[in-house]
């Protein structure tokens, strides 16, 4: 489905791998800083941080996909089909569709930290963007290069998690995914000592992380993904990180053929890769419409 | 199919599990010395080390799926579809038919090292012990508490192969089965070290042979019994290496219904797991004829 | 750690493998209808289900490990390190230690869900058998033949699972041992169909499990022993159930030398594996002490 | 190590990872029909075939690594440590270095079949290029869109192996490398039926290759793109048939820092990845010297 990773050098890289078999014709999409954003259950917003990632524009709406602000936090949402479910209106509650979250959080916190607090009182209501536009069932990874959580609505309320290894992919949440990882914990970029009891070959470099699955379901794509962002190494340098965070997220890339859809009988595979960070964003740009 | 093993503590211990989905009402068989064993393209052997083990007993020939002589060499034969090629008379070697194997190196060798010479001059022809019995595609596994080799009539000649491993199963040929076990070479039964590269928990314990495979298959059965082989612990008395040696083969033990056979529509399961030490062996049991 | 198992053929079978380092001397134990048990926080109970077991008496109290009442409601405590969570005393509540939690529930239960209306009003307090014997971290499986069920005792309440696939070893928490469970759906008692989209030969009987794990890990366990269970094939008589059922079992028998423990420098092996049928007790046995 | 490819649409696509800690300065490297090949033990070659391939050009001579000629046929030199031996000078034979190869294959022969005839002629001489630079230890494979081989010089001999699967790494030898992949047959692109024997889930797509090895060992990544380029889908236009060999060969690149090499304490990592399409070749090109 999809991968999201941080990768942390000098600066703070960001972005995902957006899985599927239909594309959207997504897009870079800037939305400055006073670019009005109107939300169904709340008040319209008129001054926010501006913000830069992927979006389906539908309607002159950016449907984020994944987007970071002038401040540097960064948000992907994920599909999280099966387990996302979403609420009636809650009094009280600061009411957002799943669609209006990643304005929500990116034209109001400057960090994860500021993000959480918002996410404390909000209720993700359960409203279409339109008719034929259903709600994604998702959930969202955010990072800012000091922190990093994912956002899960699950049946039995929000949750949020601190995310230690940086990645997120799809099913199951968060917490499986995360205590999965340790059945791999013995897994190294070293060639393992030979500890069977016989005496047994060397016969490849590569040989401590057999074990480490290489098909593309979302668990087996979290711990390959998790393993290669942990033993990442590149120069801190901006080419040398960004050439970096491609191949990691490379790592999990989704090929074409290798994941059949019977419903609609077509292929999955990875549409795109995007990486954010938000100093190359130009200053200007986040008020070209001033 | 069938899995064969040796433990060696203070004494030499061999047997195999014999799975399969039809019995042929296999007993333990004792060949005492004088038991005049017919050949069919050599001579007759009138005097002979006695013998004890498995046999189907067809028209009072005891065909041996596995023994041991009064000397202490033990051999085990075991299912080899699709490898084993059998051949025509040859003339200047020993004209052997496979089902004849075991008496002739049985009754002649005290070891393996003298079972390895007269391996050098068998040719294993292709003739059945009865039309209706064709022969079994085999190879085998000799023991005798120093050495162990395995011996497989292959397209290209009769290999024989030291076996440091101690264990047997089927396909495919021995010098692939030991190859593969150099991915195992990092498991261990201690629990690993975190070694991935993120603070990753050990929730159990035996979490460090993680990637031994426990399904049925012929590769999966040498890796998971070579393991547990390799890193049994008992005490070197009878009792102990007895039990032991019912577990070591025991970790490999087919239950029935988890191998479904379309043809005969049947389960393969461990229909026995013998155990030869010829220790045990009463002396007057080899004479019972006399 | 452990496992337990039930199996359901004409009746119904329920035990488990008892794994650890050091034996403290089970044995098989009976409690008649008129044993007063003592209980911590609650009155005695004088009359109650009879009840059979595999446990260790320390000062004339059965500690049970495992055991079966007269109405055939079986339970099984299982070592669940690190997760297991044990409470304050709380007014109101039906306060019982986790080591009194087998008496109480057999001697007052016909069913597992006559158990589960008495959970509903248990709290598990954190009371000790006796200075020198701390309490275990534990959770249970209770089955009766219709029902299964595992009680969790968790940090945030004490959770009680159906339990569909009839087995249950330790950590991690059953609603993650049964998610993870889902990785292996694809596997078969059968050989696969060859769909890897080249020609690849079928060597072995028993490649439709490739993937199963073979280490004994409480997941590898929990995995291995459904999938027997789960295709698991007897006759349905007395003999044949008890016999296959210890096969079941066999498949995830912990073999000495597998597992090796730091603390106290020792393995960790299966000690005993336990069987009840309750339909074998007889009925004079639960009234011997009147 | 190294990854090799073929990829067959409309046209014939080659190319290769080339893995490594060092790089050697290779590039892109065109002989022209009338450069002169210098060999040591046979005479030279004045007109040949051009080629284009990868080469460290060293003294003036190009080392290629993978090339392919103006016919069509295209080669790869891969790492084949710990197996491959080269011979004495040979008298009667054609005696070529190894690294003489690919020039004198790639100059003389139009196709695999050609090459085929060539080979069975070849001795190859374990002569050094300089005592600076010792031999590498290589296997090859040799595709021309009709055929695919692989070579290997063993120490029994020098083997050709048919290459069905259209992909080579390093160790082991072919035959074991082709036999391995037969524990995948079951692996699919399309999530698997359940048939486990319990009720379980379908949470992600791309379930059906679950057991798809994903760390960089060269058995590994020969099973990794084996199942990529079996399940491969494109359109069958150049710039379809381009795009996706780089993903396919990007299925088994491996990232920097997730194999790391005691010796030079250096990580290995995919250095480049080419594509040889003779088509996109200038026939002027290849006579530029002229």
């Amino acid at each position: 489905m999809c991968t999201a990773s941080n990768y942390i050098t000098d600066d703070h890289y960001f972005g995902r791998n957006f899985d599927y078999e239909i594309s959207y014709n997504e897009r870079v999409t800037v939305t400055p800083r006073n670019y009005v954003f109107k939300f169904r259950k709340i008040d319209d917003i008129k001054n926010h941080y501006a913000m830069i990632g992927i979006a389906a524009g539908i309607d002159g709406y950016p449907l984020y996909y994944d987007a970071c602000n002038e401040k540097g936090l960064a948000i992907a949402g994920l599909n999280f089909a099966g387990n996302a479910v979403y609420r009636q209106f809650e009094e009280g509650m600061v009411n957002i569709t799943p669609f209006e979250l990643i304005p929500y959080l990116l034209g109001k916190a400057a960090s994860v930290a500021e993000a959480r607090e918002l996410l404390a009182e909000i209720n993700l209501v359960d409203i279409n963007f339109a008719d034929e536009l259903p709600l994604s069932p998702l959930h969202w990874m955010l990072s800012d290069g000091r922190d990093a959580i994912v956002v899960e609505p699950m049946a039995d309320g929000l949750k949020i998690y601190d995310n230690p290894v940086g990645v997120m992919t799809n099913n199951p949440p968060f917490d499986k995914q995360l205590f999965y990882l340790n059945n791999y914990r013995g897994l190294s970029n070293r060639n393992p000592e030979n500890s069977f009891g016989v005496d047994l070959e060397e016969y490849s470099r590569g040989m401590g992380a057999i074990g480490l699955p290489g098909d593309l379901s979302s668990a087996s794509r979290f711990a390959k993904v998790a393993f290669t962002r942990a033993n990442s190494y590149s120069d801190s340098d901006e080419a040398s990180s960004v050439s970096q965070f491609f191949h990691i997220l490379g790592s999990v890339e989704q090929q074409n053929g290798c994941t059949f859809i019977d419903e609609p009988d077509l292929y999955e595979y990875t549409i795109y890769t995007s990486l954010i960070n938000y100093l190359l964003i130009n200053e200007e740009q986040f008020n070209f419409i001033n």
